[in-house]
This record gives C-alpha cells, sequence and structure tokens, in this order.
C-alpha cells in the first residue's frame, strides 16, 4: 500500500475543478456545492492527498504494542481497558494485534514492529505471538497473567490466584459447606491451575478430605460450566458448593444448576473469579474474587515506560491482591453434607 | 521521551560486561549468568538501546486509529474486535484511543496523528474526539453508529436500527401481545431514537395505540433497564412485554421483573438488541435483534485501506441488515391483555 503524495493541483484535476476550490473545501468554507465537494472529497481520498497541516499532525508518539487473544470475553476487554486508559494519560499509543490469530494472508502484522515501538504487552495466550514478533531482546515486555515458560528478562503481572482462590473456598467452609467441588479453566493455564491449588490448600487446612470425583478442569467458557457442573451436580452424595475458576463457567454452572430445578444458593453456592462486569448483572448476583484487572492493564504500561525513560521497575515481577466480592450465589447449605 | 540509540559498547559499560558478553545476552545463549544476563538486561532497557536487527523490524506497517468510548460494553469490544481483526488481515495496525476520555496531564494522544495512520473509524460517542484531534480534512473517517451531526464528508456504517426494533416488536405482536412498552437509551442517540421509531411503526401497522406513559429512555445500561422496568411493570394495566434500546437495558429488566415476583416470559415478554454474547447467558435467554457488529467493524477498516488505495468505496454511507434471534426470553401472553 503505498503512500503517495500528490500536490493541490493534482487533486483540483482530478476533481474537475480550480485550486482555489480545493483550497476552500479543505478550510472547511461553506461556499461549495455539495455535489462539488463530495467530488474534491473522492479525489483527495482516492489519491491520499494530504495537506501541509496533515503532515505537520503527523508527529507520532511513542508506541506500545498489545497482544491480546481477542477481545471477545469481558476479562480482556477490561485488561486492555487499563492498558489503553494508560497509554493515554503517559501520552503513549496503543497498537493492538490479535496473537491467536496470526494473519493467513499477510503475515505483516505478526512481524513487523511499529516505528516508534517502545515495549510490547501481551495478555494471557497473546504471549505465543511475542514469540512469534521474534521481538528484540531489548525491548521491554511485560506478561499479564504469565505462564511458567516466558523467557526469564520478561517481566510480569498477575493477581494472587493462589490466595483468590483459598478465600473463596475458605467463604464457603465458614458458611458451612463441607462438599465443595471445583471447576477448573485449562490444565495448562498457569492462573487456573494456582486457583485450583487455592481451593485444595483451603480443603486442607479445613482437614476436609479432597475428592478428585468432584474436580473438573476444561476451559474458561459458560458451554463448559454448563456441562462440568451438570456432571458434577448428578455425583451422589451431591456437593453443595462449587468453586469456578472464572465468572463465565461460574455462570454456566449457575444455569445448569437451574436446568436441574436447584435453586441458587439454596441447594448450590456457586463462587466465581475475575469480577467481570456480568458478575453483577447475573440473577443471582455472582459472589466473586475479584481481580484488579483495569489496574493490572495500568501497570503494565507503566512499567515499559518507565523502562523507556531508563527507570527501572520497582519489581519485574508483581502480584496484585484480589479480593472477595460476597454477593447473592452463596449462603450456609441447606443440609450440611457429609462431614 | 526522547529516544537515544547509544552503542553496544555503551550498554556494556553500564551493565559492567564485556561487549562480548552483551552480544551474548542479546543473541540468547545460555553460557551467561542469570545475574549477569539481568543486569544486561537493565542496561539495555534503561539505555533505549535497540541492535541493528531490532532496528531493521522496525517498518511501521500503514496506522488506522480507532477511536471508541472505552471498551467496558460487550457493544464495543465486539465492534473493536472486528475491527482489530480486519486490520490484521489486511496488513494494517489499529491504534486505539479512548474518545471520551481527553487525557488531562498530557494533551499529546488527543491531538497527535501517527505517522502512518491512512484514516480513522470512530466507533459511536469516539465521534466527538475525532474533532477534538483536528483530523486534517481529507484524512478519511468511517463512524460507526453515526450521530446525525458528523461531516458530510465522512463514511458511515450503521446497521438497520429502525427496521430491527420494528422487526422485535413485531415478534411480540405476532405472540399475541397488545400492551407492549418501550425501554430506550439516551434521547440524543440516533440508534437509539431509530429503534424507538421502529418500535412505533409496528404498533402503529398493527393498529395499537401509541402510549406515551409506557415509552421510557434514559441510558444503555442494566441499571436503567433495571429502575425503568420496575416503573414500567407497576403501571395498571401492567405491559406483557418490553422492546428494549439494547440488550444492557434487558438484562436489567429482567432482573427488575424477577424481583417483582413476575415469571419472563410467563408474566413478562422481554426482546433487547444487539446480541452480545451475555444475551446468550442469561436465564432465560434473550431473544434479541443481533447487529453484524463485528463485520460492520471489519468494514470500516476495509473502506479505509481501500480509500487509501484510491479505490472509491461501493457506498459512502452503509446499513447492515439486522436479524431477530429468538431465544427464551419472548412468548404468548399469559393472559391477552387489551384488545
Amino acid at each position: 500500500m503505498g503512500r503517495t503524495l500528490p500536490t493541490q493541483t493534482e487533486v483540483a484535476a482530478r476533481a474537475g475543478v480550480s485550486a482555489a476550490t480545493v483550497s476552500k473545501v479543505l478550510n472547511g468554507h461553506k461556499d461549495v456545492a455539495a455535489a462539488t465537494r463530495a467530488r474534491v472529497y473522492q479525489a483527495i481520498e482516492s489519491m491520499g492527498y494530504r495537506s501541509p497541516s496533515a503532515r505537520a499532525h503527523a508527529a507520532q508518539l511513542p508506541q506500545v504494542l498489545a497482544f491480546a487473544d481477542g477481545i471477545a470475553t469481558a476479562y480482556t476487554a477490561t485488561l486492555l481497558d487499563g492498558v489503553i486508559s494508560a497509554g493515554q494519560s503517559l501520552g503513549v499509543d496503543i497498537v493492538v494485534r490479535f496473537g491467536a490469530r496470526p494473519a493467513a494472508g499477510d503475515p505483516a502484522t505478526s512481524r513487523t514492529l511499529p516505528l516508534g515501538c517502545i515495549g510490547i504487552v501481551a495478555i494471557t495466550y497473546g504471549m505465543r505471538s511475542v514469540d512469534g514478533l521474534e521481538a528484540p531482546a531489548n525491548l521491554p515486555v511485560v506478561v499479564i497473567d504469565p505462564s511458567t515458560t516466558q523467557p526469564e528478562h520478561w517481566m510480569t503481572i498477575a493477581s494472587t490466584n493462589w490466595a483468590g482462590a483459598k478465600a473463596a473456598t475458605e467463604h464457603l467452609i465458614d458458611l458451612g459447606h463441607r462438599r465443595i467441588g471445583w471447576l477448573g479453566g485449562p490444565t495448562e493455564s498457569v492462573a487456573s491451575s494456582d486457583r485450583l491449588h487455592g481451593y485444595r490448600a483451603a480443603l486442607q487446612s479445613a482437614g476436609l478430605p479432597l475428592d478428585e470425583e468432584i474436580e473438573v478442569n476444561g476451559d474458561f467458557s459458560v458451554d463448559f460450566g454448563r456441562t462440568a457442573a451438570r456432571s458434577l451436580l448428578s455425583r451422589e452424595p451431591r456437593p453443595s458448593a462449587l468453586v469456578a475458576a472464572n465468572d463465565e463457567i461460574a455462570i454456566g454452572a449457575i444455569e445448569a444448576a437451574r436446568s436441574m430445578g436447584l435453586g441458587i444458593p439454596d441447594d448450590v453456592s456457586v463462587v466465581g473469579y475475575d469480577g467481570i462486569p456480568q458478575a453483577s448483572w447475573s440473577t443471582p448476583r455472582l459472589t466473586t474474587v475479584q481481580q484488579p484487572l483495569t489496574d493490572m492493564g495500568r501497570m503494565a504500561v507503566r512499567m515499559i515506560v518507565d523502562s523507556a525513560r531508563g527507570v527501572p521497575p520497582e519489581s519485574r515481577n508483581i502480584q496484585l491482591v484480589t479480593r472477595l466480592l460476597q454477593q447473592e450465589s452463596t449462603s450456609a447449605p441447606r443440609v450440611t453434607a457429609g462431614a
């Protein structure tokens, strides 16, 4: 897509008007007929003309490349919201690319770095494509919700997954639940696996048995939550509560319980994880572990801008604390099962 | 944020190692102690060093500036998903800025155009900030879901708001509903106002009376839906169905009905608008008017890239058709009220 810089006179010729008319249109004068204006704009656009003032405007800001795995999920959207807002207040432009969808036709976007690029933020699965980019080793990279496999010089931001899921499970134990099921994300997700260990730690600390029969891992979707909860809630004795590794899974679980004629929270208590806006729209509102997603996104950009300014970050590996948001999907069990 | 280009030797001096060690680290050799590697990376980042290969990578792609009003809503997230995916397959980078939040501290991001910028996509409210940018008149601008006030040379993409809401209302009339309320978005939103007229047109075509008592406009939020529906459902005779101007309003309305002891769809049918993923998570699943949001985002980028290539767009003002997605939140009224 080559860029040419035609002159105002060439634009006038193409539009079949005088150069003065082109100038009038560009300066927003009202005394040009609509049809003429339209013809001038069409010529301008088709020729890629840019006025001197337009060229003067083009003084590029530093850019940060953000990789995400699409923004269909509220989780990623909230993180990206933090990244973009931070860019805005720090005077940095954010270029967003979807890592998990390498372009088949034109691989340029999977290789080329923006000219003014001062660093890369990779959100979860987007990480894989930072490798694809063959990012120069000296460009600061911050991974949000990292796996165990990223290069050690990358900076990382996570929330306290283990402690968050432990707090969620303890909340259920405090309410009197003794048989608590687990609905996890992908087994290769470090976040999900850390949360699973938090769930187990809470059970073990309370002297409750671990039962792999009521631990299921799958993916972070409503569909998985629905299917897995239906299976778990069919077991005898039925779990009186479920801990889900994210809010989508929990929302699916609530739906499954309802479709089985079970009340939430009367028959089954459900806790989610993330604190996406939908957790507060659901009926009943979901008790969930809130991650500081917007803050995590903001902090990632801040770390890159600091690096570019020569300020070493306070820490290269940060965990932000989570907070249990008690809403309506948890209560004491109707009948204390087991124990 | 000035960028310097120090040499490898200067980096080595800063890190207190030899130039050969710096080179080893940059090339990923394993035989450098972790502490040394960390020191080298810190020097590299703090000095803003970029290797020759890094500079070679920096061959900027054309960029499209996308303005949105945050991405907290599934509506905006889905549109942006289309914009970014299209950029990816067309070899264009998408810079995302939040229009409605002009940066107070550093106004650079509200004025400066990226160097390789070939056009602007403005999503709904983001429009206002395109004015703030003083975008050169010759840069192609595409507005998604336009208002009536944008400059006439901007291109526009909308969905068939009027026809979509008319179809939703006709669906309820076909089911036997005679008293149907309206829960609208902001009155200044052209999309919401077009939908309101579609709702009215369906009622009028069916010979049903318009009743401003059960037409409420507010904003596109769950909270507004909750409050407004509670008020509408308290009127006598109670509407047996509600048409909402978006899915969030509809989700709030369902919650309000439930909290009043009314069943969905047995006592009240509810139709939403947009077709965001949450419409299919809710219990019951929301009957809604699906907008082709991803397609709208894709088409916007395509129109800009075509302009930059000198291909005039087929049309400068496009409306994409909507589709009624019948799910579980609508049914025949229990008692046919009125008529």
